[in-house]
Parts: structure tokens; C-alpha cells; sequence
């Protein structure tokens, strides 16, 4: 049954944006069912088993009854749980009044957005980056504001001038995403000092997706949030996700000033009433039980990307940073392209899906082309293939390019 | 850490509502804290446990790895059961397409707002009626225009004249709860011809909130999505809170058009991804297996209404219909205050919880009175009391009221 007038959607609609990377998957199926090996680098999914001990106690909890209602902000040991351990590793006093569980990190952002952003103000936001930010800003009656990544020795930096040249009497907001998606990127203790001064000068309220905070190989992770008088300007995403591999559990939180975790409790209530009760009980053991679980997703997911980046960069035209953090690469391919005589992104897509069966997104999966942008980049993501896969496909596509 | 600024937030959070009904589960909890019995009627959620053959389902789907992302929409086995079993009651040829699961039913109001109505449209819905409706509507910048119901001979029937008087040139939708929430009011045949009639004369795009569908003691259900030119008009709120005693498991669905329900699957896409992965194939279960679970809770449903139906109607001043759908009652208690000489709904509320125990809702607590309203009501929600404290409480309501 397919009917329904288009005239009768809201306004609204039309500046809903999406998630292109799907398509990316719906082809790379496709391809596959044709009998074609496909070795998936597009997926920001996992292929890794939640901890054994949290699933036990998520089917205690069922069986223990936890299958009613629960607080709208989350119940409380959890809540708790998430302001010791966000708390301990920012050096910031949070405590369980600071903290809304959402189902899922996403519900964190469009909260945001509805609970600081009148239409008509300007948000600053990563592009490159997780296309939903832009979607919400604009879909709520905001102007998205992009700004760059520029390449640095070792990682991507973040492009001020663009940041400082997009900043107007009406902007309001910063979406920051340090352990960034797809680059990567990774602020050092000096970039983050000079965001802090960014917002306190502009007296911006700002959103840190740190949905990849655990997702690191080496050294430890730094937040926005924990620098000087910035923790009252910041609202944490915190996501279950990644670190233990509960991308389908749908849980997250939002992690901030009680001001503003008030108002997206409050929409909690209206939106979807709580979280699942009894997936919370599981994340609690997961946060505060056995360790061991999120140790070997890390140390699996290590390896992944030890074997990607070495064999990323034996692929002529291709150079790719080793980031420390994130299960994505995002190597510049302009010298591949020229190669290949490729002007068009989609172009070497498809033929090197065709050709190799490597499926990856590329920078247009993450947001328009900014004015000026010279360099093309593709992304890999790590957590959905095994290292054999990595290597098996990423030497077809060696061989392929080099051809 | 408590800290923020008033002034940050947006400007439509000043309009955001909430379920004022928490502030009575908190006085009720309070009271029991001081040594008290408390009877709750307060209460929506259910004290019944969810059928252990969608529990097995669940448990088996978590060890079978549906840990991971599924589809914005939802899987498609289970869009294509509820396209069955809602087309099959509902008389109408739905399809997997025309489903589009949820984290909850309650997703589904403010999804059906966002999608189709803008700013300045006026939206009309029931008061007294679940709060949420006004709340989201006044958010994101529609008028809110109510309507009420009036006491038929044995059931509450809507009042047409306060339903026509609201209709203005800018009437876009409206909020239309068969077995309603929370008077338990069910339209008949011939009232729903003339909410048909009333629709298409206007124009109008209808929310149907069937929460209760299933939770019906004798006859059938009727939608209003199954009259000549409905369907095309009509979004189906769905959920498996209430038949499967699934409220903390938080999963639901929205169905009608494709042209709506595609956009809702789109607002998933930005908002929260997908609903819980293997929670929907423990609701598959429940939807396909054996039906006994649901039998059981509607058996216990009908033993707890008959039981309170003629307790309250021994209570001096009160009266009370007996619904055939819903777990709520909704007694006119106008007798009882003249009686008890109480001019306030707070005071009759406060000293009965203090004289008796007993605790419930209040029709200030399903939306502000309408001009001209003098008949008083409270709701009894019976889903999370036993028969025997059913018995108990009620009869030391009757005793005080007597008294």
C-alpha cells in the first residue's frame, strides 16, 4: 500500500538529511550477492561479540523482572556509574545528577540541538564528519556552519582559519569530535587550549562527541570538557557502542551540565519515555564488572589497524596516517586518483569495488566539499573485517592500483 | 556539579510539557517510605511479567549475535508480522513497507509532529488525554487545540461540538486515541463514521494512537484507518507495551503510508538509528509464537476491572463506566467532593492517598480544564494492582467516603 499526498509533509522534511554511507552498504551487498567477494571497509559497525559478562546480566536483569519502566533519565546505579567513570578519566566532579541515558549516542545530538538551538542560530560543525550533525541543525531550523581538517606531520589538525572565518554575531553552537570520524584526527594538549580559547571568546556552548574515547591504542584520551572553565560549556556524548561492542543495545548518555541534562531528561519523557530498562543493568556491568571484554576488542581491533595502515601505505598514490584512536583511516588518495585518471569520487569507488571487491566510503560521505579543498580522501573503517580480510583485500587493491 | 545558564537554553523548551502524573508516583513512593500501604492506581506501568516465550526468543537472539545494527526501519521479518497482524485486524492490505519500528510508541507521536506538521499549524487533541500530544505539538511551534468527551449513557463519547468549534483554516491534523487513556473511552461504529465524515470534510491528517488495541475484555476493536478513505490519512500507533507487558523493553511501531512512514524511518536514521536489534526478535515471538502470555494478562486485566468497576461504584459520590477496552477508569467523582466538601482536585487527591492509601491520577493530570468543564473525574489505572489489593484499597476509599 503506497499512497500519501508530498504536499501534506512539513516543511521541515525537505532539509532532512541522512546517512549516504548506507548506499554504500546496499551496493557493496549487491555486489556480494552477485557472487563477488566483498571485503568491507565501509561498515562504522562491528563484527565483535559484546562481552559474555554483559550479556549474562542483561538476561539476569530480564529474569530478575527489570522489564518495566525505569526513571526517564536512566536508572540511577548506571547513572552513577557513568559520572565515577566519565568523572575519573575527565578529573571532573560529575555525579549522577549530571547524567541523562539515552538509547543510543545519536539521541544525544539531535537533544542537543533542540534543547540550545533556536532557529536561525549558527552551529559550527566538522566537515569532514558524521553527516547527522548537519542533518540536525538544519532539520530544526539552524545554520550549519562547516569547518576543515587540515594534514599535519602526523595526524590531521583542525583548520582554525576556517573555524575563526565561519564564526558570526549568531553562532551559538561547536559540535567537537575529538577522536574524530572518519579522519581519525586526535587534538594535541595545544590544539585543545586554543579550542577552549575559541569558545570562551566566542561564548559558545559546545557538543564533544567522544563516542570513540575507549577506542585507543596507545597513550590516553583528552577532552575539551576538562580544560579550564570549560566543563559548564560542554555536554559529554557518551556511547556503549564502541567499547563494548553494543552498537544494536542502543544505549548511550549525555553527560554535562545538570542544566541542560535536565531539559533532555525532559525530552526523554516526551520523546521516548526511558531507555530499555534491562540493558542498563547490563551496561552496569559492563562499566563496573570485568574489564577484560573491552581489553580484547581493543587489542583485537589494534592489530586490525596495524595490518591496514602498513598495507594502506604500500598502495601507490595512497599515504595514510596511524592514528591512535578511532577504528577509521582516512588516507589522502589524490595521488591514486591522478594515477587512475579518476576526477570523480564515486568513479574510483565503484571500480575499485568492481576491480578488487575493497568497499570504502569516501569524503563525500561525510558531508559537501568545502570551497578550496584540493586533497581527496577516502575512508576505511577497521571494525567490521578480520586481519586476514585486511590483508587479502588490501593487497588486491595494492595490485590493482599499482597496475 | 550543578551549573549552566538560564538563558543558554532555546526558547522552545519554555513550551515543552511533561507527564506531571511522575510528581504523583513520587508522593506516593514518599508516603509509602513513611511506613504507610500505599494501593497504587497511578500507575500506567504493568506489575505482569512479559511471556517467557518472547524472553527465550530474546535471550536465544543476543547468543545468536543480533548485537549489531539492523536496519533504520526495523528487521524485516518483524515489519512484515506487524504489516499482518495489524493489516489483518485492521482490514487493510498493509505491507512490511508500511512499518516502521520504534523505540516505544511514544517515538511515534513526536515523529508524526515533526514529519507533518509545521509552525502555525493547529493540531487537534483530546484533553482530557495523554499529556505528550500538547507537549510535543507546542514545541516544535504548532497550536494545540483540544478536545474533549461527554458521559453517554454507558460509555464517554466525543464531544462534536467542541471538536467543530476548533476547526480553523489552519487545522492541519488530529490526535485521535480510540480506547482512550484516560477515560477508557471507545468510539462507536456510528461516531467513528462521523470522525470519517469530520476528517475528509477538513482535510486532515490523523494520528491514531492505539496503544490499547489489544487490551480489550469482549468484542472487538475498531480503527478509524479501516473506514472508506482512511488508510491514506491515518498513522497507526502501535506497541508492544501494553499487550505483551513489554513497557520497559521499549518497542512500538508506526503504520500507515509509505510517504509518512518512510520519512519517520528517515527521522530514525537521525534520531537513534534503529530501534534494539534483538529485543525485535523477541517482539517477533511474541507476535508469531503462542499466544497464551497475552491471553493470561488480558484474563488478569478483565478480573482487576471488574473488581475495581464495582468497588468504585459502591464508593458514595462516585460513578463509574465499565470500558471493555484500556486498563484505566475514569469515575465521575463531582458527588464525592460536594460531598467531602473539597473545591480542589489536589486536596481530594492528597487526603484520600493520607485517610486511605489509595493513589491515583487526577483530570488535571491529562491536560488543563476546559472553559465550561464542571463534571470533576480522577483516572484508577489498574495494570500495576493485584485483585486482592484492589479489594482492600477501594474498600477503605468506600469506608472514608461514607464516612
Amino acid at each position: 500500500m503506497t499512497f500519501g499526498r508530498t504536499g501534506d509533509l512539513a516543511d521541515r522534511v525537505r532539509r532532512l538529511g541522512t546517512e549516504t554511507a548506507f548506499a554504500v552498504s546496499a551496493e557493496a551487498a549487491a555486489w556480494r550477492e552477485q557472487g563477488h567477494t566483498v571485503y568491507p571497509f565501509h561498515l562504522g559497525d562491528m563484527d565483535l561479540s559484546t562481552p559474555p559478562n554483559i550479556v549474562v546480566a542483561t538476561e539476569k536483569a530480564i529474569r530478575d523482572g527489570k522489564t518495566g519502566y525505569c526513571p526517564n533519565a536512566g536508572i540511577l546505579p548506571l547513572r552513577a556509574a557513568l559520572a565515577a567513570d566519565v568523572g575519573a578519566s575527565h578529573d571532573l566532579p560529575y555525579g549522577a545528577e549530571n547524567v541523562a541515558v539515552q538509547p543510543g549516542g545519536k539521541p544525544v545530538i539531535g537533544k542537543f540541538i533542540l534543547a540550545l538551538m533556536d532557529p536561525g542560530d549558527e552551529v559550527l560543525y566538522p566537515n569532514p564528519g558524521y553527516p547527522i550533525y548537519e542533518s540536525q541543525i538544519e532539520f530544526h531550523g539552524g545554520v550549519a556552519k562547516p569547518y576543515g581538517y587540515v594534514e599535519g606531520a602526523h595526524d590531521f589538525e583542525l583548520d582554525f582559519d576556517a573555524l575563526e572565518a565561519q564564526v558570526t554575531p549568531h553562532t551559538k553552537l561547536l559540535v567537537f569530535n575529538n577522536l574524530q570520524n572518519p579522519t581519525g584526527a586526535e587534538s594535541s594538549a595545544a590544539e585543545l587550549e586554543r579550542v577552549a580559547e575559541f569558545v570562551l571568546r566566542h561564548d559558545l556552548l559546545v557538543l564533544c562527541d567522544e563516542a570513540y574515547w575507549d577506542i585507543r591504542y596507545s597513550g590516553s584520551s583528552r577532552s575539551l570538557a576538562s580544560l579550564p572553565d570549560m566543563a559548564e560549556r560542554c555536554v559529554i556524548l557518551y556511547t556503549f557502542s564502541k567499547k563494548f561492542a553494543m552498537t544494536g543495545w542502543r544505549l548511550g548518555a549525555a553527560i554535562g551540565p545538570t542544566l541542560i541534562t535536565d531539559v533532555i531528561a525532559l525530552l526523554n519523557v516526551n520523546d521516548e519515555s526511558c531507555s530499555n530498562h534491562f540493558v542498563q543493568w547490563g551496561a552496569l556491568e559492563g562499566l563496573t564488572g570485568d574489564q577484560s571484554g573491552p581489553r580484547a576488542i581493543v587489542a583485537e581491533l589494534r592489530r586490525r589497524r596495524d595490518t591496514a595502515v602498513e598495507l594502506l601505505n604500500e598502495v601507490p598514490g595512497m599515504t595514510c596516517f596511524k592514528p591512535e584512536a578511532t577504528f577509521y583511516l582516512y588516507p589522502n588518495v589524490s595521488g591514486l586518483m591522478e594515477r587512475k585518471r579518476f576526477t570523480d569520487y564515486d568513479q574510483l569507488r565503484r571500480v575499485a569495488l568492481e576491480q578488487t571487491g575493497v568497499s570504502f566510503c569516501t569524503r563525500l560521505h561525510f558531508g559537501r566539499a568545502l570551497p578550496g579543498e584540493t586533497q581527496r580522501y577516502v575512508r576505511f573503517a577497521y571494525s567490521g573485517i578480520g586481519v586476514d580480510l585486511i590483508r587479502e583485500g588490501l593487497g588486491k587493491l595494492r595490485d590493482w592500483a599499482a597496475a
